[in-house]
């Protein structure tokens, strides 16, 4: 289980890679494992649709049980199967790199966190920073 | 018409044989005539948002009146016709194999098996083993 | 956790109470402490819209962390309230009884039971008699 | 403008408020003039589905340039036109409450707040707890 406070460290440590990074103001969600939302924030100097995108990259990976990187490259092999992912998940699903599964120890998934606002692969590692701070696995 | 234990025997045989077959862990809808669901069943292990896939598979299937096989076809070769189907039916779309039409003897459509967890060849199989099963024809 | 096969002792129990009782024909739907379909069952003879009351029932105990009967007296009380949850939620909300949350020996939601198709009380009825045949504990 | 750095101690102050009334676990979505999400945290032993539930209120809240009392006022004289509402805005209304507006000294608008896990008052409380805190007007 992601508690609060883990959910608190994995975006504090998400957003400090960022700006460590010097990147785009970034938004961090992190999702329980049925997908709903714990925590989120948006930086100052982001648009304000970001939390849309963040949950999508994230909520995809949890339904699917994937990483973003899988999930991408599926959209790339075949996209009218993840276009009709987001259709099937009202619109909550963003077949892009920066949702990143969170594991513990043993392998289960215990949510995911997404991550938006600069490249989908400066996001992706900004996500895996956040996870890997908190003491938990990241699947990309 | 299948009956709900004709439905129950149809998930029965297609979990078999994923499990025979060593398949990633499978869930299975199975749909009346008009798209509505008789019986789900979702394996241990398989991520969370399989039954909106193995329902939109098969009600895809009893839409159009064709198997995941001739939808996936279609997909590859107009792309924006089953991206829209998938709008058209709020979601319930999804255009790959593993979506199977039970017809009975005389060919006339009863319902639709959709199956998720494996590759999209692999769950039509699966689907196709479980329809044959309960003794009826499938349409993959 | 409710596992598959845990789920299907939930069905079996709660169509037996049905049937011993001389109900109508039951549809009951269990669902994950995050609101995912484990697995269906609707009896033969049910209307064709079953699951998604079944579900619907199920999805907003589990939402709100309450049984059906506190959600339905809220919807007696307010039901301004309760139709809101109902947009909110994208339909999958029914506040009558016949939701049933599934607690372990600790009191941790696990998940939730939703069975239609007789009164509501009787649902709950049937639904709490699979919990219960189960192991768990049924706050209805 | 509500900074992130605002939203969190909005957020703080609030969940505190709450913890200092003993009130059940609170989540608090905090929104900007615009109705999109800049913070949300849902303190541990929530129900799941409490952010829906947040954001609608001050969603609601935003749209219609009225604290969630009146809004619920409302309701009570016209569900009609709050049950329309909810559609109106895509289920992002929750017409009780626990829903605050946040003014800055002009009195301008600059976001909304929007507290679940209580009752509706209590909630209210929190929420314009949290405002103040932070140095903000709140309208309830």
């Amino acid at each position: 289980m992601i508690t609060l406070k883990k959910a608190r460290s994995i975006i504090k440590a998400a957003l400090s890679k960022g700006a460590e990074a010097g990147l785009n103001p970034l938004s961090v969600a992190v999702l329980d494992a049925g997908g709903h939302l714990i925590a989120f924030e948006r930086s100052d100097g982001a648009s304000p649709g970001r939390f849309d995108i963040a949950r999508g990259k994230a909520y995809g990976c949890l339904m699917l049980g994937l990483g973003g990187d899988a999930i991408q490259k599926r959209a790339e092999a075949q996209p009218t199967f993840t276009d009709a992912m987001n259709g099937l998940y009202g619109g909550r699903f963003v077949p892009v790199r920066g949702g990143v599964l969170v594991r513990d120890g043993r392998g289960r998934v215990l949510g995911a966190v997404g991550v938006t606002g600069d490249t989908s692969d400066n996001d992706a590692v900004a996500a895996v920073a956040g996870i890997e701070a908190a003491g938990f696995t990241a699947e990309a």
